[in-house]
């Protein structure tokens, strides 16, 4: 990587640790200055861990497990490694996502409410559904070494796609929670004559959603993607430090600004795009 | 593109017309049956315009605008012609979102209902924004022949990026606006009492999300991207039928499934990702 792209990578990194740090920041003063505060007997105060717990773990540490190969620094590092801290962040949020639902339920129920009847809850129960299934398949057949390369070429492409659809849906379903809670709690003064709690929560709204848009831009750039192993991985296919299937993502804006001019000069190469299972399973040894 | 290939996006294709179709036709419903219906009066009736017109243009056209490069049998036609219905389909869209933002306006004031104060104002305000300087931006750059091959292979990487991020921004302000909505007219029976309109929307929402799903898919798969033209640009750099600038985007994951054997061979080629201005210059020639 070119000292130029170093440094903005550097600045869109630290751009993102700030605003997702300030998300978390601005829902912990949410809960304990314009809220109860927090607690766990039922009340309002359990209920305040649903959102805190959510974006500390759904989405700011999502959003840093998605961009963590990215990393420069952390390309001299074993690609085993990187998996392992990746599968461990997205596990620190899958439980923090299930203490948060547990805190929510728990409110409910203690104070008659009824559950899941909301579009927030139907989305957000998916989303938690499909992070858990997302988390148990990347562990059986990214992290363990006993998958086949070619059941890992044709899995990762899912795997990416629906971590980031994942990641966007928990976005979406956060802005869908924090509007039904200030459609709740913001009666006298209403929602709707601009009190500072409204203004502030909005304001979290929008931090989340930067987060979100930094990430994903981070997560899409093809010059940040952590490079390929040396050694070629058809030596020691089940594990160890090499992985032949990448697992970084990039969108391909632009064939002509990311392929080299070798690919570019022969047409045949070119459009070589049709994944076969073969394919996949001989070019993942490069 | 393999016959596999091409029933496969047929059938995404399909699927993703389906669920877009029946987002808007949930959403007449919505209006006509379980709320006022529709009228242009500053009651309940023109509000009613708002989620219609915006699930229509803003969802579903937006969504078909950013698939259109992809269709195969389009790959025959001049990119000219249709970069013109790509920008076509989003002039549509913005119009149709402009008509909705003067529903909702005209309603609040019409009944003293205060405008912008909610988050689902403040994103849907940005998104219409953004919208509009995108729009404006592709005119300039893409769809006019005046801007340079250079400019337009620093601009399209934005330009993808941004159309992404704004569709799904658009997905999760929609999703904002039906819980608004729900939790204002739902008091009785209320929404928590699981009425036909909430479940109703609730599957509202839920194809909205699907539909979105359904577009990301199919614009990050790198096998279904329009091919490049034949033709150098060089021979007519200022437009005409050929454009060296590939519009069309796909989440890059697995380097070893997408690149050409020459590519993997070299690994000077490989990691020759940093891109710079001379480059994407020259290689937009190609």
């Amino acid at each position: 990587m070119a000292m130029e792209g170093y440094r903005g990578f550097l600045g869109l990194l630290v751009s993102a640790l700030l605003v997702g740090f300030l998300s978390v920041i601005f829902t912990l003063i949410w809960a304990l200055h314009y809220r109860e505060g927090l607690g766990w007997d039922g009340t309002g105060l359990e209920f305040n861990w649903h959102p805190v717990l959510l974006v500390t773990g759904f989405v700011f540490i999502q959003g840093i497990a998605i961009i963590v190969y990215r990393l420069p620094w952390t390309w001299k590092c074993s690609k085993l490694l990187m998996k392992s801290i990746h599968a461990g962040l997205n596990s620190v949020a899958a439980i923090l996502a299930i203490i948060a639902m547990v805190a929510v339920f728990d409110y409910h129920n203690a104070g008659n409410i009824p559950n899941m009847y909301s579009l927030h809850s139907w989305i957000g129960l998916i989303a938690v559904i499909l992070y858990f299934l997302q988390l148990l398949l990347g562990f059986l057949v990214f992290l363990l070494p006993y998958a086949p390369l070619s059941l890992r070429a044709v899995l990762m492409p899912i795997h990416v796609y629906s971590g980031l659809l994942i990641f966007g849906t928990v976005i979406a379903t956060a802005l869908m929670g924090l509007t039904e809670k200030l459609f709740f709690v913001l009666k006298n003064p209403s929602y709707s004559s601009f009190p500072p709690e409204g203004i502030f929560t909005n304001t979290l709204g929008l931090l989340i959603l930067l987060f979100g848009a930094l990430i994903f831009w981070i997560v899409t750039r093809p010059q940040w993607k952590r490079p390929k192993e040396p050694n070629p991985d058809f030596l020691h296919p089940n594990g160890g430090t090499t992985e032949g299937v990448d697992g970084s993502m990039a969108i391909n804006s632009g064939n002509n600004t990311d392929k080299s001019d070798l690919e570019l000069n022969n047409e045949v190469a070119a459009r070589k795009r049709n994944f076969t299972l073969d394919d996949a399973g001989q070019r993942s040894t490069m």
